[in-house]
C-alpha cells in the first residue's frame, strides 16, 4: 500500500507536512529550522526559476551575484532596516580560526551590500537605470519554522534596481508586481490579489510595499511575492548618487522585489487535495506518467513497446514511463497521484490492440478515464495539459470566491476571517488594524489595486474610509 | 579612448585583474576576500552552468539543495576532513540575538551534511545509486585571494553520489571526469589533462582525487575541476548503510565532484590577449556585436535598418546591435574587443549598398576583415562561430604543446616549470614531490590517465618510476 496523507479536514497543517515529506519535496535538516530540498522539490523550484527568470530578462533585467556576508555596520546604516532585521540575524564572528574585527552578518536581504556597490558603479544618468536580479540563499533567524513557508535559510531571487526619477522607480515597482501576478496565474495557476501593504506590514526600509496574495486551501493567505518602492532611503544611507542631465548630484530612486521557495508551499496549498499534491502542468517536474500494465512477458513486451512509442511521440513533454517491476498498477497510480503528476496514461494489452491509451487527469480523480487514440497523442496531450492548467486556475478562482466575504460589521468580519478572505472598508489607522489582529488573528493582507471605488465606513471604527483592505489569517 | 589593459608581458597578474575589472566581469566587494560577480561575468557563469547541468542531467543526475549551515560536530566526524578544513572555516556563533549552543560552520563543502541525509534516506540497494548535484555558494577562509581564482566565497556545483559497489563508484568518478573534460574542451575551448592527484594534493577525506588541469597564458596550471572517489570514509563516519541484495548491511561507496567560478578565471587566462578578453562562442554572453557606422541621419536610418535585419535573421545567435550615440566606431571596436565578443560585424553605407557586412574575428585581430553577403548570414554566422570555437581550442593546444617539456634531469625540470608544464617520471614518493615544490614552487598537477607506458627513473631521486607526473606552477 502506498502511504496516505492525513486528510485536510482532520489536520490541515499535518496534511501539508505529510504532502511535503511523502511526495519527497523536502525534508528536515539536522540544523534547527533548516530544510533539505529534495530532487523532486528542487525540480519544481527550477521550473519556477525558469518561469520568473525568462520574464525578468524579457523586461530588461540581468543577473549578478553579491556576497553572502555583509559587514554589521552596513545593516545599521538604514535605521528602520536594522530595527526590523536585528532580531533575525545570523552572525559570523570567527573566520580562519581568528575572531573577526567586525562581525559579518549572513545576508537576510541584500539592499545594503548592493547599495555599497551601486554607490561605486553609478556616476551619471547615463549609467541608469541599473536593473539587476540575484538568485541566492538568505538567512533569517526564525523561531517557528515550517517546510518551504518559513525556514532559517531559504532560496529566492531579489531584484534591486536604481533609477533617475521617482516616477521610473514607481513604474518599475508595479511592472514587477505585474510580472509576479502573470507568473503566479499563468504558470502556477494561482490566482492572486495585487495590492499595497499597510504601513505596519511593509518592508523595513521601503516607502511602499506591494504584494501578491494567494488563498490557500484552508482559507488562509500567503504572501507569494513582494515588490518595494524604496524611494531614496538606501541611496541616502549609502550615498548612491548620480550626476543628472541638468548636471546636479542627485540620489537614485530604488526598488527591490522578491519571490522565494515559499512559492512551492503556496502551490502545494492552493492545489493539493486529500490524495496529495496536484501540480500545475507548466511547473510540474513530470507532466505525464505512463503506466504500462501487463501479466505475461509477452504482454509486457507489447505494452512497453507502445509506451516507448508514446514517449518518443511526446518528445517535448516531461514524461516518465513507470516500468518498475514488482509493484501493482494500483500502487503506481496512488504513488503518482500523491506526487501530483497532472496526467496519467495507462497502457494495457487491450489498449495496444485498440491503438489507444487510457488517460486519467489528476485534477479529476474519480471522474472516469478517457480513451485517447495513439494516432493523435502528439497534439492531444499538450492540449490536454493546457486544459488542466486552465482548469486548476479556474478551480482555485472559484474556491477563492466561495471563501471571500464582504462583511458589513465587525462581527461579520471576525466570522469571515475564520473562513477565508474578507474585503472591508478600512480607515487606514494602525489602531484599527491592530485591534483586528489582536482579536481575530487576521491582518490586512493588502489594499488591492483594483478598488470598487467610492467610499464607506471603516469596518472597525466607523470613520470614513476611502479604501477597502483584504483581511485574512496568513502564513 | 577606451581603457587599455596592462600587457601580459609587463605584468601577467595585473593584466588578469585589469581584464576582470575593465570587462566588468567582477569587482571587489567591501568584505575582505569576497567578490561581486557583475552581470557580464554572471552571464558567462550562467552559460557554464547550463553546459554542465545539461551534461549532469544527461548522465542521470538530479539537482537538490542542502543547508548552508553545518553543525561543527559534523565536520569533526571525518578525521582527515576536519584537519584539512579547520583553518578555513567561517563560524556562526550567534543567531537571533542569542549565542548558539553549538557553533555552525558555513559550508566549505557538503560531504558531511549530505551524508547525514543519505544515512536517513538510503535503506536498501533499491535506493541506490543516489546521483545528486547541488548548485551553491561555499565559503573557505583564504588569506590570499584573487578574483574568481580564489575568493572567500565562491559559487560552484558539488555532486555527491552513493553506490552499492566500489566498482560503480570508481566508474562514476571517471564518468564525471570525462564530463568535465568534454565540457572544458567542447564548450570552454580549454584543453585539459585528465589525471589522478598525488596523495599530498588530493581532497581531504577522499581515497583518490582526479582533476582536469589546464595551462594558463603564463604557463601556469589551473585545476579546473575535480572528481573524488571517497570510498567508504564518509559513509563510515555517518553510518550511511544499506541492506544489500544478499541481505547484509553494508556501507555505501561514494563520490563527490565540483567545478566552480574558478572556471571563469581559467577561460580568461587560456584565451585572453593584450587587447583583453577572448570568449569561446559557446559560452560567450554575446556571440556577435553589430556596429552600424554612419555620418548622416540618412545613412543612420539605412545602416540601422540593415542591422535590424541581420539581428532578425540571426534569431538564435546571442547578438547585440551597438547603436550607442556619441561614440566613434573605433571606440566601440576596442570596447567589444576588450570584452572578448568573438565576432564583430560592421555595417556602413557602402556595405548596405553592396548587400554585405564586414566581419572581424576577435581571435584574429589585425588579419583583415572579411565581407559576408547579407543573403547567406543565417547559415554563415553560426558556422563561423563554430570555426572560431575550434580555432580557439587548437590555438590553446598549440600553446600548451609549445610550453610543455619532457626534462631528463632535475635541472631541466627546474628550468621547464618556469616556462610551462613538465612531464617527468616520478617514483611516487612525497619526499621527491616536496623537494620540487620547495626548490621550484612547482607541484605535481596530476598523474595523467594517458601514460606513455613502460617505466623510467624518478626525475628527483633516480629510483624506478612507473608513472609520469605533470609538474607545474599552479594557481
Amino acid at each position: 500500500m502506498a502511504q496516505k496523507v492525513t486528510p485536510r479536514s482532520e489536520d490541515y497543517s499535518r496534511w501539508y507536512t505529510d504532502v511535503v515529506q511523502m511526495a519527497e519535496l523536502a525534508d528536515y535538516a539536522p540544523v534547527r529550522g533548516c530544510m533539505v530540498i529534495r530532487p523532486y522539490g528542487y525540480a519544481l523550484w527550477e521550473n519556477i526559476q525558469q518561469g520568473l527568470d525568462r520574464r525578468f530578462k524579457a523586461t530588461g533585467h540581468q543577473n549578478a551575484y553579491f556576497p553572502l556576508f555583509i559587514p554589521m555596520s552596513f545593516i545599521q546604516k538604514e535605521s528602520e532596516h536594522v530595527e526590523g532585521f536585528a532580531p533575525q540575524l545570523a552572525v559570523v564572528t570567527h573566520g580562519g580560526g581568528e575572531k573577526l574585527e567586525e562581525p559579518l552578518v549572513v545576508r537576510p536581504t541584500s539592499e545594503t551590500i548592493i547599495n555599497a556597490m551601486y554607490a561605486k558603479w553609478i556616476r551619471s544618468y547615463r549609467d541608469l537605470p541599473v536593473l539587476i536580479n540575484q538568485w541566492a540563499n538568505v538567512v533569517r533567524w526564525e523561531m517557528r519554522t515550517r517546510l518551504f513557508l518559513r525556514t532559517l535559510e531559504f532560496l529566492w531571487q531579489e531584484g534591486h534596481t536604481a533609477h533617475a526619477t521617482e516616477a521610473e522607480a514607481r513604474e518599475e515597482t508595479l511592472r514587477i508586481l505585474e510580472v509576479y501576478r502573470d507568473f503566479a496565474e499563468s504558470d502556477a495557476a494561482m490566482p492572486v490579489i495585487c495590492g499595497r501593504k499597510s504601513e505596519s506590514e511593509k518592508f523595513v526600509g521601503a516607502v511602499e510595499s506591494y504584494s501578491i496574495e494567494a488563498m490557500m486551501g484552508n482559507g488562509w493567505a500567503l504572501q507569494a511575492g513582494t515588490s518595494h518602492f524604496l524611494g531614496q532611503n538606501f541611496a541616502k544611507a549609502f550615498g548612491t548618487q548620480f550626476l543628472s542631465e541638468r548636471n546636479e548630484l542627485e540620489y537614485v530612486w530604488q526598488t527591490s522585489w522578491g519571490v522565494s521557495t515559499r512559492m512551492v508551499g503556496g502551490i502545494i496549498m492552493v492545489h493539493g487535495d486529500d490524495q496529495g499534491l496536484i501540480l500545475p502542468p507548466r511547473l510540474a517536474p513530470l507532466q505525464v506518467v505512463v503506466v504500462p500494465i501487463w501479466r505475461s512477458e509477452e504482454e509486457k513486451a507489447a505494452v512497453l513497446e507502445t509506451a516507448r512509442q508514446v514517449q518518443a511521440a511526446l518528445g517535448t513533454v516531461r514524461l516518465k514511463v513507470d516500468d518498475r517491476e514488482g509493484l501493482t498498477p494500483g500502487f503506481k497510480f496512488n504513488d503518482w497521484e500523491m506526487r501530483g503528476v497532472p496526467l496519467r496514461l495507462e497502457i494495457g494489452p487491450r489498449d495496444v490492440a485498440a491503438g489507444q491509451v487510457l488517460s486519467a487527469r489528476r485534477d479529476r480523480l474519480g471522474e472516469g478515464k478517457e480513451a485517447l487514440p495513439l494516432a493523435g497523442l502528439r497534439e492531444r496531450i499538450p492540449a490536454l495539459l493546457e486544459e488542466i492548467q486552465r482548469a486548476l486556475l479556474e478551480r482555485a478562482r472559484r474556491f477563492r470566491e466561495a471563501h471571500t466575504a464582504y462583511p458589513e460589521s465587525y462581527q461579520e468580519l471576525a466570522a469571515a476571517v475564520e473562513q477565508g478572505f474578507a474585503w472591508a472598508w478600512w480607515c487606514g489607522s494602525p489602531a484599527c488594524e491592530d485591534r483586528v489582529k489582536e482579536e481575530t488573528k487576521a491582518t490586512t493582507r493588502n489594499i488591492p489595486l483594483e478598488q470598487p471605488g467610492g467610499s464607506g465606513r471603516c469596518i472597525v471604527c466607523g470613520a470614513e474610509a476611502r479604501q477597502m483592505a483584504v483581511f485574512a489569517r496568513a502564513y
